[in-house]
């Protein structure tokens, strides 16, 4: 077996470079799809990394030491998947399983199936993003001293999200991170705009901040150099922008248009042009001699609490709650997109500067470094105000994809905000994390239930959201209920005499419970259901009050599509009779006014939900 | 009244600039809330502007010759107002409603209440691509010689989009567009990454291939000789790099952080520090003489048909469909995201190379571009992968708010895309586009349909999505059906004697009709509704399936939530008792496999409706 010692000269890293190509050539050729000729363009550069510069240790994918890769191009995972196969984790037979059922080799590699991928991508322009909040991690708090290797396609430069992250790194200095750009000059549909232009993307790139360096990408003494340059270089993150060619080594196809993603027509014959098959392993550099990760503190959590009577903003609340749990787990981490003084995420910035990471307004970066920190451990919560996460949706879908266990906070949620207008108003945003796979969605209506939901999130699994509001709201609830992700809060009832039940979350409970304290003194005694618990929902109460009371009522402020009154559906889905079903939610588009009639020309106050209501349960209709 | 013959010198230029200062504190003095920091920082700039470089005739903002404005920082509203005021189409009673229920001078502009706003802003980095997308138009389609001017704050410079509209209007030559930044070196949190280094962004944007000016924001001779030599530039889109001070001219507030977003302490005090009120009138310069938007071509529609028995997947057939709408109708424009190839974009590109704008891998850009477009009364046609959308969810979020007439077109929709994997699929993309105002969302299942729903799309109001398939699908409809939006299609039933109703869309119809087909064999007979029409849905035809069949069984390749199951939902929110329901749609996360393995692995094939099915009919309940 060849190893690293004996990888050392020029003729084996190039001979490793075309087993690489090899075996993607007969990846690809065996699913009958994938991307050979950009895995093949990517060879040289990759097999130089592994033999020479990537400190890791295969066997011990946790160890604190390990340099991290990312590879953003995730369409060349053949190449990914040839070079697992070089350094002896998948074996020959599971390489010929790629893209088929059941296979950990997906055709975009995801850290769900194998414990080498760091985050998934297959959607171009998030690795360096995500490498960045790896870098962070590695420089601002594991400190073991890991590099961030991330290699990407020059088509995906096109991304802002990489100039984000451009933008990210020089201004923290992130001289653990660096960028491999495999220029082979063709996208998908055809050239990119700057072609083998290196000059182009460097300019670009110092002007960012960058250390760059230019390089023949098949030129394995000049791309082992470069690595080394960027090694040593110190304060600024580095890109090593490579020249290839894209089926590099194969006549038919290499530097050759239309050619993207499609196996090669004659893989026997490239292969042979290759010179054939080999059987070549390699042995990465040993990672750096560490620790496990520094140990956290772990204090004693103290909840805020606040007094009866007191309107306290849920936005607030957050921030309170954060430092509080800040205090009591030291894993914590917070991140912001420069709103900081709105979300409240500043009372962790001011407490814990060392834990807190300043996006400024780049919301894909935001929600990738939450995902790159999270891949190392932390515990993110990242916060902007809920119309902007929808900025990074592609990041959350991804993440998603990703299995990455991150925490977005989004405050400004709703018209409750008032005079800013519908730029600023969070409507899309339970419908977009409802959709997210394995998504948690919470929504609380005041303090104490909102410090709760803040510690409990800390513990779930996956992407999980909270929404907070921009104006106080009354206490509802003591500092010591509890608030099970699932549940639900019945607010009021007349048990059985119930003739509505109206199910609201957030500013909504309130405008509920007013309206259900006049229709009572109408004699419509109304149950009011607080469903602070978005997804999953309480199948159990939300049955129980259609049972018991034969009509639903949802008010929420938020459009009318995929938020609270589809969410209540959820618990109707087994096939069981439904109950009569009326919903209230913003179907406008609001201009500015003050929250109060915001909510009223909405039609989601409480004088909407009474006039729903009477109607509904008198007259059988929905308004 | 002084008009632009009296604003020549110096003296009053500045005047100008004190007036718009005072009536951006008054105003939000008025309001109780605003931005007159944001306002006073970019005063003297807006006045030379407006003085003496916006070719512009307020009496006639649809006048072709007309140069176009956007504020990209929309919270500066308050500094617009004034312009708008000291042009003389809004009074000063008006400019005081600002904020107020009803008043068209709302927190942020938009276009749906003010005709002189090109696109809603608040969103901060969507100026520029949307008037990359303008500027497009002028210089490719409309050739009336207008300019573009676009004015945003430093702190928006972080936004990667910022950087996607860059590349693309320094590839595309754009001379026609000048972005003016205020660089007054706060956000809203505190100070910027770079201050008030005006070259850090200055480097940036040399770059990125654009002709730069710095210059001292508050000299007007200064920002006159910029403005100046911004016109005299070729070939190059221009940056104007203004060093500014935020709340300028206010001891109290001049360069002061934690001031952004607050109403003045002491309006009256402030305003007598700059000199008190004034009531100077301006007129811009007039528009270049220009006709009417050149006449489009009309020609005859002759959408493409297919034989029957031909198997064609919905994205070709909208590859060919917009073809034959180009022809028809020469204001039709494409765009893609460097994927035309999958989408089937192509076809139009190749056919109409003068109409198709390659946006590469930058979908805000690519949306943001419609945007533009649109604003221009071009029609657009912006296409990628459905999955890719997302990254564009914020662009979309307001175009909704601008009211602008897009056409969307989301490829590669679902698990049957296959061994790409879920990095790939889209499966949000229906809850997201459900969930924007005023948004029509369709779903075709076969050729004939999609090439019918291409040219209907064309004519509607608001946000228009469709989404099609990877895959070649059967053909189910001949060349002269009609699918109204709002309509569906019942494609098999027994009339009365059916015992459920399978809703599907897209792919899943024609698993139903396997499965429908199947049931029926066994004595279950079976409805099929191809839901073509998401939103709006056709609450008739299911509402009477739901009386007939008693049982809906909704099938979809797409997450539960947000989706086909929920759409259905809102055909029985009007307080009638509901059917009963139950879903199949995707729960998982997919690997790579086949299409028919990933529908078999998802539990949307024909095999899991006739199970589901069964389930739902003999016992009740739901799987």
């Amino acid at each position: 077996m060849k190893t690293a010692e004996t990888l050392h000269n020029t003729a084996e890293l190039a001979e490793l470079g075309q087993q690489l190509r090899v075996d993607s050539i007969r990846a690809s050729a065996a699913a009958g799809s994938g991307h050979p000729t950009s895995s093949m363009s990517a060879a040289d550069l990759m097999a130089v990394l592994l033999a020479r510069h990537f400190r890791y240790d295969f066997d011990r994918p946790t160890h604190p030491g390990n340099d991290r890769f990312v590879l953003s191009k995730g369409h060349a995972s053949p190449l990914l998947y040839a070079a697992y196969k070089a350094v002896g984790v998948i074996d020959d037979a599971e390489l010929l399983t790629y893209r088929t059922l059941g296979s950990r080799l997906e055709g975009h590699p995801t850290p769900r199936r194998l414990p080498w991928v760091e985050t998934a991508t297959g959607s171009l322009g998030q690795g360096l993003p995500v490498a960045v909040g790896i870098a962070l991690a590695g420089k601002r708090l594991d400190r073991t001293g890991y590099r961030v290797w991330v290699m990407c396609g020059d088509s995906e430069l096109a991304e802002g999200s990489v100039w984000e992250a451009a933008e990210h790194a020089s201004y923290e200095q992130l001289d653990n991170l660096v960028l491999v750009v495999d220029v082979n000059r063709l996208g998908q549909r055809g050239p990119t705009r700057h072609g083998h232009d290196l000059d182009a993307y460097a300019r670009r790139f110092k002007a960012f901040g960058w250390h760059t360096i230019e390089v023949d990408g098949h030129d394995v003494e000049a791309v082992d150099r470069a690595y080394g340059e960027a090694e040593s270089t110190t304060r600024q993150p580095v890109v090593i922008l490579a020249r290839t060619l894209k089926g590099k080594g194969v006549a038919a196809v290499e530097d050759r248009e239309g050619l993207h993603g499609k196996p090669l027509k004659d893989a026997d014959e490239a292969i042979a042009e290759l010179g054939g098959p080999r059987d070549l392993r390699v042995r990465p550099p040993e990672p750096r001699a560490a620790r496990a990760l520094h140990a956290v503190r772990a204090g004693h959590l103290e909840p805020p609490r606040w007094d009866e009577g007191e309107k306290v903003a849920t936005r607030d609340a957050y921030g309170q709650a954060l430092v509080a749990l800040g205090n009591a787990r030291g894993d914590i981490v917070a991140l912001d997109g420069e709103v900081s003084d709105s979300t409240r995420a500043e009372a962790f910035a001011k407490e814990y500067p060392d834990r807190f990471f300043e996006c400024y307004i780049a919301e894909q970066q935001l929600v990738a470094a939450a995902v790159g920190l999270a891949s190392r451990g932390w515990v993110p919560y990242a916060s902007t105000f809920a119309a902007f996460l929808t900025r990074a949706h592609d990041f959350l879908r991804m993440a998603a994809v990703s299995g990455a266990g991150i925490n977005l906070v989004g405050s400004h949620a709703g018209v409750a905000i008032g005079q800013d207008g519908p730029s600023q108003m969070g409507l899309e945003d339970l419908a977009m994390f409802r959709a997210l796979h394995g998504s948690t969605v919470l929504y609380p209506c005041d303090a104490h239930q909102t410090a709760r939901l803040v510690t409990t999130m800390a513990g779930l699994d996956g992407i999980r959201y909270l929404r907070t509001s921009r104006g106080g709201t009354p206490l509802l609830y003591g500092p010591d209920e509890e608030f099970p992700v699932g549940g639900s809060k019945v607010l009021r009832s007349a048990g059985r005499e119930d003739r509505l039940t109206v199910v609201a979350a957030g500013v909504t409970v309130h405008e509920a419970l007013t309206a259900a304290d006049a229709l009572d003194a109408q004699g419509i005694p109304v149950r009011v259901i607080d469903l602070y618990s978005v997804k999953p929902v309480d199948r159990l109460t939300l049955r129980r009050a259609a049972e018991e009371t034969g009509c639903l009522l949802t008010v929420e402020d938020h459009r009318e599509e995929g938020g609270i009154g589809d969410a209540v559906l959820d618990a109707f889905l087994d096939g069981r009779p439904v109950p009569r079903l009326a919903r209230l939610a913003v179907r406008t588009m609001p201009g500015s006014a003050s929250p109060d009639e915001q909510l009223h020309a909405a039609g989601i106050d409480a004088e909407a939900i009474m006039a729903a209501g009477r109607l509904l349960v008198e007259e059988g209709i929905a308004p």
